[in-house]
């Protein structure tokens, strides 16, 4: 499979680094074609800003339109149009990073802000009765899945249903869902190592040896099943999810993932 | 009201910039002292790297660890300090940004991942058989209040319990709740404006004015009610919600709202 892996921590020598190292190492020995995206090696600028459009950067600057009007003109600046090509090249894309404040770090979500450009991520596709537009399960990055490596470094406890920080599946939503399925990527389930702060030889080794796993099997894991927008689950163009779908006794984000 | 605005938006010419102004000038005239962090006008630097710690950061670098010792040391760099004394300064925090894949937008990520370093947001207060450090409700930043200003280029139903983009109050919770509940400020009810991609002069008027009466209004309004976290609601050191404290069919996040 053509993976590109999109790595976002600050030290080579880290549980983040390792981790990479490794879905390299195993991806390219397993016979698929590897690239990386390093974003700190690489000194990725993470803020949208009217540089991003070249010629089609307007006065007052309008992100939506101006990057719609760049990337159909081919002028989004090079570093975008790169990680673009990538994305168009990947079937399956890795994304390797520490959970700070319950998210992305800043330069891997200024990656998404300024490469998930207008027509490249959204924007496409029909309006009609039955059509919101091609996005949810459709969309421009369609047949390609993801995979998240998270590390945290509090305990599992605290992230689990009743856990005070919420449910790790619930604080990647955003990402898995809001992010990814939006233009088609698939979420294979995400790969979590908690206690990433605490980590010992023998934990580490064992992460490692989970992390290999996974890796080895990511052909046969089906992905988390999130509802399709345009399949009859909502109501158009309301969006709302239809009376009588939802999983027993389930609100919030888990209305969105079929039982 | 000492009041921090912190603005994350690359165009001042916008609906944003509009409503930090009038921010400003309603916050101002109401006599409330306001500081403004206009991050992109700042030329904020998103990433977290070891340039933040000086001295402090060691080789490999380990954030937390070296974020924590600069903090103690006083030798972070000067635009995180000037942000730290900024928010110790104040007394109302207002954030002002466009909702970008269902999250703040880079910048502002980048903001919160540089400032709020470990003691002076985080890894404070005791831990013992009835108290897992000071967070939730504690912590170094108590007594503030936070209220986000977001605008959001769809419509609301598709926020709404049912939407297919999830609640906006979850999307929202990992910034309320995770990020500025954490070292303990409490936000008032966030002020959303939807259709801001299709912002007419008379619906922006209204917004305006909406905005406005939230603002003169913001001393009476009653915060977020999220569950502390050392007061008898979570297992310690788990951190799970006790059983029967859940409001009646709420899961996942909302679990961690007091009825």
């Amino acid at each position: 499979m053509r993976t590109l892996i999109v790595h976002a921590h600050p030290e080579p020598d880290s549980l983040n680094g390792s981790l990479t190292d490794v879905a390299v190492s195993a991806l390219t020995a397993a016979g698929h074609e590897v690239r990386v995206s390093d974003l700190y090696a690489m000194n990725w600028k993470a803020v949208v800003d009217a540089g991003d459009y070249g010629p089609h950067a307007s006065h007052p600057l309008r992100v939506v339109g101006d990057s719609a009007r760049a990337f159909d003109a081919g002028t989004l600046s090079a570093d975008v149009a790169a990680e673009q090509e990538k994305l168009a090249w990947a079937q399956l894309i890795v994304f390797q990073f520490p959970l700070w404040w319950y998210s992305m770090p800043a330069i891997l979500k200024g990656w998404v802000d300024r490469v998930f450009t207008a027509h490249f991520a959204y924007g496409v596709g029909e309006h009609s009765a039955t059509r919101y537009g091609e996005r949810y399960g459709e969309g421009t990055l369609a047949g390609r899945k993801a995979l998240l490596s998270v590390t945290i470094g509090g305990p599992r406890d605290h992230y689990t249903a009743r856990g005070i920080n919420g449910p790790i599946e619930d604080l990647l939503f955003p990402i898995q869902h809001g992010i990814l399925y939006y233009p088609g990527i698939e979420s294979l389930p995400p790969f979590v190592t908690y206690g990433a702060d605490r980590m010992t030889p023998d934990r580490h080794a064992e992460v490692v040896a989970a992390w290999r796993e996974r890796l080895r099997t990511v052909d046969s894991t089906a992905p988390i099943p999130f509802r399709r927008q345009n399949f009859g689950d909502y109501a158009i163009p309301s969006l709302q999810l239809k009376p009588g779908l939802e999983p027993e006794g389930r609100t919030g984000f888990g209305l969105h993932v079929r039982a």
